[in-house]
């Protein structure tokens, strides 16, 4: 069983979350290790990397809204800083988002989400039909009008990824290539982990960063952390051509049969299109289904992707938290905190939660932006 | 330049047709070259495999079909004997196939191939839309009725080029590697080829076996070999629970938006739905629009699909004569005979276009099933 020197702060977790936060917590001069038997992998891998806290906005979730804005509103600096410290581009773009409607039923929605972009202050303008079609010729006739949003925009998760793990390297951070097999607790204090391969990794501080499977780690008490369900999601890549000008422009969506819908170009030819929303455990198989029902209501949205290569089918697992809203902070196990349960904003989070994460590792304080998705909201009652 | 021995039979092409017309002319006693760059290719690496020249059959076709059940009837044989010989299994299943009706017009246009049937003496049997579920009870409720066709069967081509390749390897056929460059003609007669390794091939007899692309090989004096055009076929691969049952127990077919669809369920769960018709040159790309109409329309035919694993999508060539039917034999030059334009029967017809070329290889002599099949057919004025 061996020892290493214990650094200040363990990251259970290589994905993007994870990463970041041993990122930014290193910056700030803390030693730090990962432990992830396949560091920069996870559900950030299959996201299609859209960036929409705007179109996305869900009635009586303001305190997210405001969380996404302010990680959106860092992405470009995040991007650019991370680029330059990996020596590698992350895909970002300034795209701007379209989300459109297919029949009235839609528009009425829309029409309600602007009147509420409206009294937030948010950036949003209701189009026409018309006007949709001429920012994105490709676009159905059907298409009934929308909103353009001009500040949600994209990133590439898989560039991202990699930059991270490129940056972490350079940066110092250890990527230790294990799992975690149990939590050591000391006292009444989280000491660190025990790998899957035997040895003990203590650490001053632990951070769970560990997706849907955050909460099954051996060895957390029971309240410490809520469930964090899997919920899959399949999502298409398909190749646009680039002779001709852009295929699309910008990420367009739509909500097709109650399901969102997404497509996001790359600068690449890359069109992404996602993604179902699949309560089934922990199964990431690709069905006939799943494929079938993208296809078909991207069809609708977009009749043109017919003739485009489909190049990659895949599916991954959004960690869900029981209000679906991240887990970010000190939990009631002392020395242990949790970065998980990002469902579907772990991209768009990841800016705002590698900075939240790394002030209360280096400072011990919970910023107030952090302070409503504190893990210990769902409590029974208090420790 | 290098110069091999000539053999007494030069085939070019490698794939499932090719390999078979060598293994039986080596069977006669010829010494046998196949030249290709990867044998065991070709459109039925793709293809489903579906034995099927009576649920196909076409008015107007009776010799085709004729050769189609030739080939048929020695199904079992061949492969029972290939399989001893290659030590390999070739996947052929004696399952039957089911061909549904999903509309009215569905229904009158089955009721009329039966009528055609039954004129031509072929088993094929009517049964309701609550026979044909208690058969396959995975059928759509709105399946009207259908023919259930003892006689139609399936292989698993993947199975038989390997088998035909280790059976070819076992007796003594030489598998070279290259690509044909030009064909070789001295005199006024075909004596080989030259490779794209600049090796000089030259054999007694040369076979043209090289499917869409045979009539493009350089040296081939013009109209010895019609064109053959590439029709691109899509098609996906599932994976069928095997733990309650068979999820379909037979080949399951209709015409479904006026193209042909089919379900060929292999015994290790495999679940192959094919397959698009489509002239699109030498293109192979799977696209968004044929994987969906393909998922779309077996939906429609067995809704339970859905919940199946999507493992594989993939695009081959059928290679294509001007009137469909394939081309057999003996050309206008000497010393060349073509075995080729298989379009959509490739698999079907590989035992008895095999037993066929290699008579003709053997005896000289074009044997009566083989005539209506001349490649001298298309020529505008005798040679």
């Amino acid at each position: 069983m061996a020892r290493t020197e214990a650094p200040d702060v363990l990251v259970i977790g290589g994905g993007i979350v994870g990463l970041a936060v041993a990122w930014r917590a290193r910056q700030r001069g803390l030693s730090v290790t990962v432990l992830d038997p396949d560091h920069g992998g996870g559900a950030a891998r299959v996201a299609a990397g859209m960036l929409a806290p705007v179109t996305e906005l869900q009635y009586g979730e303001e305190p997210l809204l405001h969380l996404g804005i302010a990680s959106n509103v860092r992405y470009a600096d995040f991007c650019a800083e991370l680029s330059e410290a990996a020596g590698q581009d992350t895909g970002y773009r300034a795209t701007g988002t379209l989300a459109v409607a297919l029949d009235a039923d839609d528009k009425a929605e829309l029409g309600e989400l602007h009147a509420f972009h409206q009294r937030l202050g948010l950036a949003s303008e209701w189009i026409t039909g018309r006007e949709a079609r001429k920012l994105e010729p490709m676009l159905a006739p059907g298409v009934r009008g929308g909103l353009h949003v001009a500040d949600d925009h994209q990133v590439n998760p898989r560039l991202l990824l990699t930059a991270l793990v490129a940056a972490c390297e350079k940066a110092g951070v250890v990527l230790h290539r294990a799992a975690a097999a149990e939590l050591l607790v000391e006292g009444d204090r989280a000491a660190g982990v025990r790998t899957s391969t035997g040895e003990h990794l203590t650490a001053g501080q632990t951070v769970l960063a560990a997706g849907p499977r955050s909460h099954l780690l051996p060895g957390l008490p029971a309240d410490v952390l809520p469930p964090v369900r899997p919920v899959k999601g399949q999502i298409l890549r398909l190749r646009m051509p680039t002779a001709h000008g852009p295929f699309l422009n910008r990420n367009v969506r739509a909500v097709v049969r109650g399901g969102h819908l997404y497509l996001v170009p790359r600068a690449d030819g890359e069109l992404v299109i996602g993604a179902t929303t699949e309560e089934q455990g922990y199964d990431t198989t690709v069905t006939a289904g799943g494929v079938y029902e993208l296809l078909r209501d991207a069809h609708e949205l977009v009749p043109g992707i017919t003739e485009l290569p489909l190049v990659e089918t895949s599916a991954g697992l959004r960690p869900g938290s029981p209000d679906n809203a991240p887990l970010l902070g000190p939990t009631a196990l002392p020395g242990l905190l949790a970065a998980t349960g990002h469902y579907r904003n772990g991209v768009l989070l990841t800016p705002v939660t590698a900075d939240l994460i790394a002030e209360t590792l280096a400072t011990g304080a919970v910023p107030a932006l952090a302070a409503p998705f504190s893990p210990s909201r769902f409590a029974r009652s208090p420790r």
